[in-house]
């Protein structure tokens, strides 16, 4: 059993770099798309991202619960591949139309909390292979806004525990890998 | 016949890094800009760059053509540094000052097809040492606007091309080299 | 003496990793903050860092005269750990409300050529450990506004500078560390 988290940048080759990993593990795939095709652009990305992958994988479209998705596919004889992690903590920030404020304290949805705590225990508890895909969004220039703030706060330390809580970290740029934990994968 | 791709952040001293490569290979250096010094900051920087390198370099501006270029100036005793890939794309992108649309699909110019496809099949089939600079973008907050996401996917895809044709790839922060494929460089 | 430079990315775990090292070199610490309480938020966030630390380090606030609270604390049996730069330049940059144009050349303060000079002579000439936090800010889009580049350039020039100075330079990522320079830390 590993949990394996891949972490790059835009268009760094971390999804091409997960999916090969999944290949090459010989177990059953389930692949977890955290995306919601909210308007065109999204749903011709997901369409072109979908027509990628072998055609033998499960798909399981998820947005938000990912702690139960996890709960019901984790078995020894499958690796769950999640893609990604940053779009699934989009969509826990503003999946209630919150109406955050442009300045001060952001005060995230209860559920965001919920569902990163419930993460977290069941990536300890379960069995099964898990694979990552996650952005690293902070290392530009600080973003205007207290809500896109918290969002690159939110999203550096969601990266930080589930690296915590992994076996194999691997940095992807260009698409090739560095790895910061564990094995070279 | 060695390519070598230098991929970093703006200001991580990736030019540095490539100009040092370029000196140590004892070739004759062809450098090859692909800035073009579209208004007065712009001027001021291309000015500055050049007053670093070295007095006996040849020196040739191309912001568009790269793969002609390569193919004109690539042989066995030189060695050509493209610096950098990034602006080489932003010009193809906006040569024609294209009208891109705030949001939904966007079509890229016929032209920077072309002189993808190109570039590739130069780098290829041509002889003669290349260092290519090339930015990193996509590690920041994915920016608004529906051609700037193109720009960093392309940005992103292009470096993924370019690094798996390439023998060498580093990636440089705070002027320091991590390799990321083939020798230390 | 040892001069070591953690760089990362916004929520990247650098700060963390920089107390940790601290923590370990069993040395008096003396903790330099450059944050400066300018809002609410900020205000927030150096609360909720300070609280974090151990209760028996010194903590020092220092906006903008580095080299001299370096020259005041840095002693043999001291490690001053000096978190961020980053913002240290922002003060620099800042510090005199200085109407900075939106397009053109930026001329940025004579206070902050003066401040980065003597904070590199002191780094040289000094006695005893220091460790600086740093963020990497120059591998997102580059930003719009003149004096948003200028501050981008100038971030990723000092990380060049210190870097060069340090005796081991290391770039934390989701929390783990990759070694740039030195030894592993």
């Amino acid at each position: 059993m590993s949990r394996t988290l891949v972490l790059g940048g835009a268009r760094s080759g971390k999804s091409a770099h997960a999916e090969r990993l999944a290949a090459q593990s010989g177990k059953d795939i389930v692949y977890v798309a955290t995306a919601s095709a909210g308007d065109a652009e999204m749903a011709r990305r997901i369409a072109a991202h979908r027509a990628d992958r072998p055609a033998h994988w499960a798909t399981v479209e998820e947005p938000l619960a990912l702690a139960a998705t996890l709960e019901q596919w984790r078995a020894p004889h499958r690796l769950v591949l999640v893609d990604c992690l940053t779009l699934w903590l989009t969509n826990l920030l503003f999946a209630d139309a919150t109406d955050y404020p442009e300045v001060g304290a952001i005060a995230l949805p209860r559920r965001f909390h919920d569902e990163r705590a419930a993460l977290l225990a069941q990536l300890d508890s379960g069995a099964g292979d898990v694979v990552f895909v996650s952005n690293e969004v902070g290392m530009g220039i600080v973003p205007f806004g207290a809500v896109t703030r918290a969002f690159a706060d939110e999203a550096g330390r969601l990266n930080q525990a589930i690296a915590a809580a992994s076996d194999n970290v691997v940095f992807v740029a260009a698409g090739l890998p560095l790895v910061l934990k564990g094995a070279a994968c």
